[in-house]
């Protein structure tokens, strides 16, 4: 499929984008304050429509090539032995609007990420109730929200190989930060798979089919992937490249968002997160001049980290930059790795900031 | 002040804008098959950043011409009679995106609204305890949220006349939905006038001013004014016009948000409210044909109303409507009403729809 057809090439946004940043929001970066995103401030991206479940009808079926065939209540499934893990979910379109040519798809610049404590039940204690055929490579996730995307009809839906699928921190959540699942996270139950793009934890899920061959799925076999030209094959969007933000210091216009601040000693701070290697360090950069940041405590294997950086602000206007080095020798590029998609955009975080005598 | 520099004359919207978008969530449009409205799905409008406040050290603070200046606690202002309403908050710039010409600023189509149960004290119940002086006629309110706006640095900040500060129904609230506050809705307090656009609503209080002269802060005495040009000195926004919005019907396409559906019968159903005249019907137009709506159950004084419809959908592009009428005979417009920033527009809504013969 054709994923060039909708290229903008201006630095304008259609009414189509603007309609989509409506219904899809950010995270306010000043909330990277908080090591917990609160509820209603993580990032959402629902494709279709938010669909409106009874939890007293829903089951969830585990079926296609399983020793037994599972319809699970919700009550089956919190009986079931519990799992909690705090996890850093970033959109793969998070950074898209930083393109000035790009695929016409939902404008993030930086917003599209939250860290929140998921409880549920491990996605292998379910395919242990079920069993498979010898034969099972791949697990797909199928949810109830329904639409169209290129013309193609179909219900949110992606997979993963089954040695993915049986790992212990893959989870079934239905609770975000010790409350039931909210209504636009999955309500009732929403597939986290800890370190990949949120694409993967799929959202209000309905049923989980085991097969012996790959999904062909719109959303896994086409969209999703990254691709250097329109005839790429590319290759499937996974786990989250490493990533910084800055928390923007001092105080906003409200219109072009710029910070404004006073002179002296200034606390910044940020977080800094990875889906891949380890993470080591956070630089900081003062008008290009980099130093390195300290690092707050660790939340968990899959949260992002916090750091700190004090700076002696001098009157005038200065760029502030961020960039996350990870022990294999990685770290956030000046500019964006090109992609046709705007996926995966993890070049390095910029502020402008005006610095008064005052 | 000019309020004309900013006037975008092209469909498209610029990167400044998005980036509001991105901060700003508003209600997917599909969220109002429920009563109320879930705390992450309201719409939210925060001007400059949300402020993290510890409600351990915070304290409102009532001064200015009062007989007795007050320093309250949470826990003080919850020991006050507890007050509850279900109210409907519409942002006065929601329809703004619809103008073609328009001031660059948040750019809301239609989905900045909410509908929600505040809980809390009724201010007069606060303003007794502190008195007044025979010369006041003004209660100004301000939050702890600061930035820039036109090159004015502020505190967020609005009054009322006195009188409507000491309405029955204007509400310090402390709980949404039966929880305490969300951050993003203005914990630890925040002040509810139903009935008015949102602007007036302040978030994260931190004091109230009783003054004997008009308040000219930029949000009140210059910002959120109908003007027909920059010239013009402009009407305050205040109460909600009457309005009306559509679920929107079928399925949606990723990225157009056009609607599918099969033919047949069909339950349209959306949600009408007025903050002036009281509503007195809907009608739904469907290809240009009028017809009245049925109306379900009054959820209170402030609160929205959903509509039902029963359409018999025949194969083909259609234009589905929604318009309401109040009890003094006012409708909502077929077109804008030209306003200067893009305030109170509440023309019909409309939606495209294909229906297929499957």
């Amino acid at each position: 499929m054709n994923q060039n057809k909708m290229i903008h090439t201006s630095g304008d946004f259609s009414p189509e984008e603007v309609r989509l940043a409506n219904r899809n929001p950010g995270m306010a970066l000043e909330l990277m304050a908080e090591d917990i995103t609160p509820v209603g401030m993580h990032y959402q991206l629902n494709h279709f429509d938010i669909p409106l479940i009874d939890e007293k009808t829903w089951t969830l079926e585990v079926n296609g090539l399983v020793r037994n065939t599972l319809k699970l209540s919700l009550e089956a499934l919190k009986a079931l032995p519990k799992h909690e893990m705090i996890v850093t979910l970033e959109c793969a379109g998070n950074g898209r609007a930083n393109y000035e040519k790009r695929k016409q798809s939902m404008p993030w610049f930086n917003e599209a990420v939250g860290n929140a404590r998921w409880s549920g039940v491990r996605l292998k204690e379910v395919l242990r109730e079920s069993g498979w055929e010898d034969s099972v490579s791949e697990v797909v996730f199928t949810g109830a929200d329904q639409g169209l995307d290129h013309g193609i009809m179909h219900y949110f839906a992606r997979s993963l190989k089954l040695e993915k699928a049986l790992h212990p921190d893959t989870l079934l959540a239905y609770e975000m930060n010790g409350q039931p699942l909210p209504v636009q996270h999955g309500y009732p139950l929403r597939l986290i798979v800890p370190g990949w793009y949120g694409v993967a934890s799929v959202k209000w899920l309905k049923s989980i089919e085991l097969m012996d061959h790959p999904f062909d799925g719109y959303q896994q076999a086409v969209n999703y992937h990254y691709r250097q030209n329109p005839d790429d094959p590319g290759k499937p969007v996974d786990e989250m490249k490493l990533k910084s933000l800055i928390i923007p210091p001092g105080i906003p216009d409200w219109y072009t968002r710029k910070r404004f601040l006073n002179q002296g000693k200034v606390q910044l701070s940020g977080r800094a997160w990875s889906g891949q290697g380890r993470l080591e360090k956070v630089e900081i950069g003062i008008d290009g001049i980099w130093k390195e940041a300290s690092l707050g405590k660790e939340l968990g294997r899959y949260a992002w980290r916090q750091w700190f950086f004090e700076w002696d602000a001098e009157p005038g206007e200065h760029i502030i930059q961020s960039r996350a080095f990870d022990q294999d020798g990685n770290y956030q590029p000046d500019e964006p790795e090109w992609d046709e998609s705007g996926f995966g955009n993890n070049m390095l975080h910029s502020i402008r900031v005006h610095v008064d005598d005052g």
